[in-house]
C-alpha cells in the first residue's frame, strides 16, 4: 500500500485555490492515500466565528466533492482537514474522501487554545475505517498531546494514523507521534502545513517536518520545514496488526488495565 | 528542591559491594533525592530463579537498612532497584529509603520479556509519596512504554517521577520518558545502568543516557552512554501542580474521557 502526506500552506480563506491545489495532488498522486494538514481548505487563524462561517462548508459539499472527483480520477485517496459546517455549528473536521466519495468525517476531540471560542468539538466516538487492506484512523493535530485518543484508536485497531496538522512547536508534535507510533505499533502519517499568517496583531508560524513513522518507531518520510512536499512511502499494514514486541511481550495483552486508573 | 540520577554499571551478584556504591553515592550527594537504576543491587541477566532467589532481599532488609543509614547521614533520599523478596515470590522493585527508613516499595507491573520467567509482576494500585515539598511517583523501565502508567501517577498527583532502569535500546526509553513527561507536565528522572553484562550464550548492553526532563519537555541533565555519573538539578515541584499550557487549555480537565475507550 502506497501512503504519503502532502505538505503545503494553504491561503487563508481561499477556499477554492487551497481546494484545487489539493485536487491536482491528488490527481498527479500514484498512491492509495495521501494526508493533508488540519483546515487545508481554509487557513486557520480565525479571530471571529463569522469569520469562521465565512468559509466553512457542509459535508458532503463543494470541496469534498471536487476532491472525490480527482479521487476518482487517481484512484487515490485523501484525508485533509476542513472547517465542518453542521447545522449552526462548525466542526474542526478531518475528511476522508475515496473515490466513492465521503468515508468518513472525524471531528477534532481536543480544541487548541483559541479553537475552542470559534469550533464546537467532537462528541462522536472514535471509529476506524477499513480502506484496501489498512484498517485508518483519523486525529487532528493537538489530538496528539492526549495518548488516550490514539491509544483508543490503536484498541479499536487502527494500523495507520492520519493525523492532518498544524503545529507551530518546532519539534513536539515530531516526538510526540513518534512515540504514540512506537507505544502502539501503528503507523503514523503527520501531514503538517509551513507558512505564517497574519491578522491584525496576531501571527502564527507552523513549523512543517511533516513525516511518517513506521510501527517500530523508524522515520520513513520527514520533510523539510518550510516547503510544498507530497512524500509517499510503501508500507504493509499488515505489520501493525501483531503487538508482539519480545518474545514474552505483547503491547496489548500486556497492558495493565487491573492497575491503571485513567 | 535538588534532585538527580546516579548511573552507574551494577556487577552482577556483587550485592555488598553494588549497595556499598549506592551508600557512598548518598553519602556523597547534597541532593534531596537521587534515583539509581533498576536491580542496582543486583545486576539484571538472571537465567533462573534459583539464581534470582540467591540475591533477593526483603524489604526492609540488609540492604535498604545500609542505605537508610547512608540517607540518615547526608539527609538526602534515594529510589533505586533490587529484587525484592516476600515470602516465596520476587518481585522487580523500586525501592524509596529515606532518613526515616523504607517509605514506599512500588513493584514493576509490567515485566519485558523473560523477567516473565523470574519476578512476579506487581499487583497493587500505583501510589504517590509526599516526600519534603513534592509528589513523587516510582515507575521501572519497561513500564516507560505504556502510557497509562505515568498517566495514573500524574492523574494521581505525582510531580516527579522517578525511574530506575536497565534499558537496552539506545534512545527509545529517553524518546518516551521525554514525552511522558511533556503530556503529564511532570518531572521525570530516568536512572539508567551501562556496562555489558554476559552469561554463557546470552549478553546484553545497557544503554546510559539517563535524563532528567522538566514537564515542559527541557533536558535539564543528560547523561554519557558508559560511564558513573551522578547529576543533579535543582527543579521546583510545584510548577508541575498546574496542567495549563496555553491560554484555553489544561491538559487533565481537556481530557475527553467521555470518548476514550481504553
Amino acid at each position: 500500500m502506497r501512503i504519503g502526506y502532502y505538505q503545503f500552506s494553504p491561503e487563508f480563506g481561499r477556499v477554492e485555490e487551497n481546494t484545487e491545489k489539493l485536487a491536482d495532488t491528488l490527481r498527479s498522486a500514484k498512491a492509495d492515500l495521501i494526508v493533508a494538514p488540519e483546515l487545508a481548505t481554509s487557513g486557520y487563524l480565525f479571530t471571529s466565528v463569522e469569520e469562521l462561517f465565512g468559509y466553512a462548508e457542509p459535508v458532503p459539499g463543494p470541496s469534498t466533492e471536487k476532491l472525490t472527483d480527482a479521487a476518482r480520477e487517481s484512484g487515490c485517496a485523501m484525508v485533509f482537514g476542513m472547517p465542518e459546517l453542521s447545522g449552526d455549528t462548525v466542526y474542526n473536521s478531518a475528511v476522508f474522501v475515496t473515490p466513492d466519495g465521503v468515508e468518513y468525517v472525524y471531528r477534532k476531540i481536543h480544541l487548541f487554545n483559541t479553537e475552542k471560542l470559534y469550533f464546537a468539538r467532537g462528541d462522536r466516538r472514535l471509529k476506524v475505517v477499513d480502506y484496501k487492506n489498512a484498517r485508518v484512523g483519523l486525529l487532528v493535530c493537538f489530538d496528539h498531546m492526549f495518548p488516550e485518543a490514539a491509544r483508543t484508536l490503536a484498541l479499536k485497531g487502527a494500523e495507520v494514523i492520519c493525523h492532518p496538522s498544524n503545529l507551530v512547536l518546532p519539534k513536539l508534535g515530531q516526538l510526540t507521534t513518534r512515540v504514540r507510533a512506537v507505544e502502539n505499533k501503528v503507523y503514523w502519517i503527520l501531514a503538517n502545513r509551513y507558512g505564517t499568517e497574519r491578522k491584525k496583531d496576531k501571527e502564527l508560524t507552523y513549523t512543517g517536518k511533516s513525516q511518517i513513522i513506521s510501527p517500530d518507531g523508524a522515520i520513513l518520510a520527514s520533510a523539510e520545514e518550510s516547503r510544498d512536499e507530497l512524500k509517499i512511502v510503501e508500507i504493509n499494514p499488515a505489520s501493525a496488526r501483531s503487538k508482539k514486541i519480545a518474545f514474552y511481550n505483547d503491547l496489548f495483552k500486556d497492558r495493565r488495565t487491573d492497575i491503571y486508573e485513567i
